[in-house]
């Protein structure tokens, strides 16, 4: 399955991967049934950045950041990197170089279940990238890959043209298909907070917002 | 020893624990003779904030944040929420509505050996949160646990109405009885740090200041 | 080995030493062929520092300062401390007091293979520290250890008098006989980046400034 | 997603499927072009096992076995159950009497990205389990999830249906619709093997087998 | 705290302890409310072992087995060392003489938050160990700790005198005050479980033995 | 320094690195002033191997394999392959075939701070490995590293014909100038610690043989 590159991808209105990107990750997992979130190890390099984009996915032997320049190719605005390795690595498969090439065509971030580096210079340039480390370590260019095709990132499935929503809570996959009604329910669910918020700050508890004490005595809670 | 909330708890003079806040989590692990510390795992969702609350105790299911509406009920002015897991969980039991709750009730910060969400709102909000882990994985409202029991939480012994103290550098736990004692000894630690630090400055060398060249001698350390 | 502290150390010249910290740790990774760089659970305790320095290592038991003192004796202006432990440990072996010390004999920086502490006040006085942990736990000073002798730190080799060069993206130590060797093949690279920056920043693909096309159809990548 | 149960599923030929198991999980691995490998903490309880079998899926709350029961009932003889939380956890969702239940309706074993217990019974039993971790930690039967959807499971996709290959190795999964195709392909390797064998037992060298020293020469190796 | 050998401790009934150790740890736990547990891993050197015994409790500096010595002479008939650290550590504070001496007082065994050596020879001698880590790092004797207080080991808070179970699915502890109580609880599981395993083993579903379909159902599972 | 080869290097005495293999890691360590042990990752295969030789060491790219056929061209009767990748990684660099091909050619075991796959093979051919993962994944060749220039493997430093002694509690490097010296001091450990075992199995207490009271209570503790 490896040495491909699939060239044309579809992808969602931007104006929908936009409305994703305000919700944000914590309510947009909630809304699609909480499912689709990366693993927690996926950290920014920096705090603030909150953004959505289309995934175009790479497939990468360990140590060897190949592909990244093939990919780059493929990229369109609003475009996000997903890059995950073949086996475990930390490597530094992209720095300010990559960073720039990647923003010169449009791409809004890097998500790699793989190491990153010149993050001083990625915050300078605004170019967020979640990465589960932080390494200097060069790669080689030796092996190639594939890109967009479906790969497992961080312990989810990413396809080319899903929906990759990041910021400080970490990362989540919203696949294209369902992107119209996920952004609806986030919406809903952003617009129920807000009241419940108004609530818990003036006090009211959410055992009784919910009326959750009968439920709680039933299952056998006791106050002593 | 679940499903149980214990709704009177004994809590330290706020002027002790306020006194405890300043003196900062080193100075005070020191004070009581190394003990007390939570694991480093457990780092501050963002730098700079120094807390000390009298502690609300959580025993929570994994995956499962129903008895945190259950502890907010419990909170005084003062007080800090740990949550003990019962099991290894990274999810993100806690995020802005919670904390608005919480803070309604004069909480003053969590302590959570799992997961936190919101990240971004919860800094605004200035409601700082130790935690293992930032997750924006939801929980379910299952399963009962317990508030205000003894809980093992990263690794120390919280009993409620301890206080907990956390900074920069981590969290400790001060049992309650000793909390006045514990102040005392941390502030004359800090008044003697205050001179050591003078004349560490002035370049004047640890080996002499603390006597420590015969000792080292006496134990075999040689200078080539 | 244990026991010993070596006094006379050589040191390469400060201008190729201040000349490696503006390279950076990822460019003299590279220019030295990729080596020397430590473990990537190496983190700052705070964003931004760039520093290089002379090595005075520091070979210490799990949880004993003592050697911390010793070395500290040995600073010249320009040296950056090295810690490892004789196994693994994450105790704050270092905080405020001894930073104070060492910052008045002129040390830059310093990097250790366990935990620190105090490091609110470290980052106010400028004293950049890059450790696997951030704990605010004790450690006693009992144990003799060496100072100044090879170490392995990290999963790098560090002989006194070697240069290391510490950023935002880790840390790599650059042997002393090769300095002047690494800062020149550093700036050649920094040189050739620039160039290479702006055609990236143009729009101009790797797998054409590279040549890589034809190199990839040949180990068998195929378009789809 | 969630509270779903599929359940007719493909299975692939039971004769396809011990073909596989004879071939191991490596040559498996290597016969499908180095894909399919479940992460390398998936470790079995007891050594020596070597199975194959038709995955049953399940998708489980943390801390969580309801759907263990659920999953049982959907098993066919020559089925393995996979098992993937939706947030990391090592509780010990499966023991003895699971075992026997599974067993009881034709089940080869058990793949869980989390705990198990009862270890010394399923050896007794004869009931391989690879899993990420042993734990007597028991777990509650509260919450719905599902079963025979797509699961990533330890970092690999496993479709219901899928045949999973597991032995001292590791675990590896072979998509339903290429079982024949990569049996064909992990046998001609065994073959291949076989003669290879013989030449490096009787001293030749991989250098020469392969052909290998032109090629290293041109990438610059060195002899000194 | 530290610097204090508590000689006189409470032990429970020897019956009583060798009934926990037939149940073995899966089933105390359970029969306790999932409590007890210490955190998975903490693995037996060895398999097959099935001990309980009383905990004489040992806490020690990082790298200082000096305590163990003190313990020893503590021990009686029927009792289990419990050494936790007081900060991670992973030598080997333990080997085959310790051992000898240990056995020689009448000890059943080692429960260690550290690390363990000679492991070969402690297999033969019939002496289990469970720890978190296998290693021949040496340690010193340097640093008093303390006997026979209470400590927080692998996250379970164990007392002098609380019974520890320990097999290959882990290790628990048993409060000293309800060790009649749940060993009562342990054996009616057993009872219970037995008459389970049999319905399990002719095939009964435990969906049916434990009357779940209809609450599944109320809960929203869909079968399809 | 990559891409060479070093083609003489020296070795020590196959009677010295034999008798080391006796004494076993923990001894060995020990004797040499509790230095060269490797990381406690490093596990071996399967239990009971105990072996010394001399190191051919392996500098690797993470994921290529490439160098182990040129090291096994190096191999003589008595040496031990040593391979530290570049990066971390976890892949199986080394498998039924590769063992068979080195012990053609006298090798007695492998450690490599990475994954080996092939496992229940291994142990039938009765060729340990010490490594710190065990994994299928299998890897390419194509990019040059070295053989036999000094590595960092799991923490340690190991030099070409350094030797190496591995069993069920780790790996130990010794450097081969000081094999002898070595050599004689483990002995020298293994009849004091005969005697001390005789006394210890006798009920003597170390606190006595040792004489340890007095420095016990000038250090401050106290019985109760």
């Amino acid at each position: 399955m490896s040495g491909i590159v699939v060239q044309n991808i579809e992808r969602a209105d931007l104006a929908v991967i936009d409305g994703l990107a305000q919700c944000g990750v914590a309510t947009v997992h909630e809304a699609q049934g909480r499912t689709g979130l990366l693993a927690a190890d996926m950290r920014p390099i920096y705090s603030g950045a909150r953004i959505a984009g289309s995934a175009v996915t790479i497939s990468a032997a360990p140590g060897d950041n190949w592909m990244v320049h093939v990919a780059i190719e493929q990229l369109k605005e609003g475009d996000i990197l997903v890059l995950a390795p073949t086996s475990p690595c930390t490597d530094g498969y992209f720095g300010d170089l990559l960073a720039t090439s990647a923003q010169a065509r449009g791409c809004r971030g890097l998500i790699i279940d793989a190491g990153v580096r010149d993050i001083h210079d990625l915050q300078k340039m605004n170019f967020p990238v979640w990465a589960k480390a932080i390494s200097a370590q060069g790669t080689v260019k030796e092996t190639p890959g594939s890109v967009n095709i479906p790969v497992v990132c961080a312990g989810a499935l990413v396809k080319p043209g899903d929906i990759i929503v990041a910021d400080d809570d970490g990362v989540c996959v919203v696949e294209r298909e369902n992107a119209g009604e996920v952004l609806a329910a986030a919406r809903a669910r952003i617009t129920s907070e807000k009241a419940k918020r108004r609530r818990f700050a003036s006090g009211e508890l959410g055992l009784d917002m919910y009326d959750m004490r009968t439920r709680l005595a039933d299952k056998g809670l006791k106050y002593v």
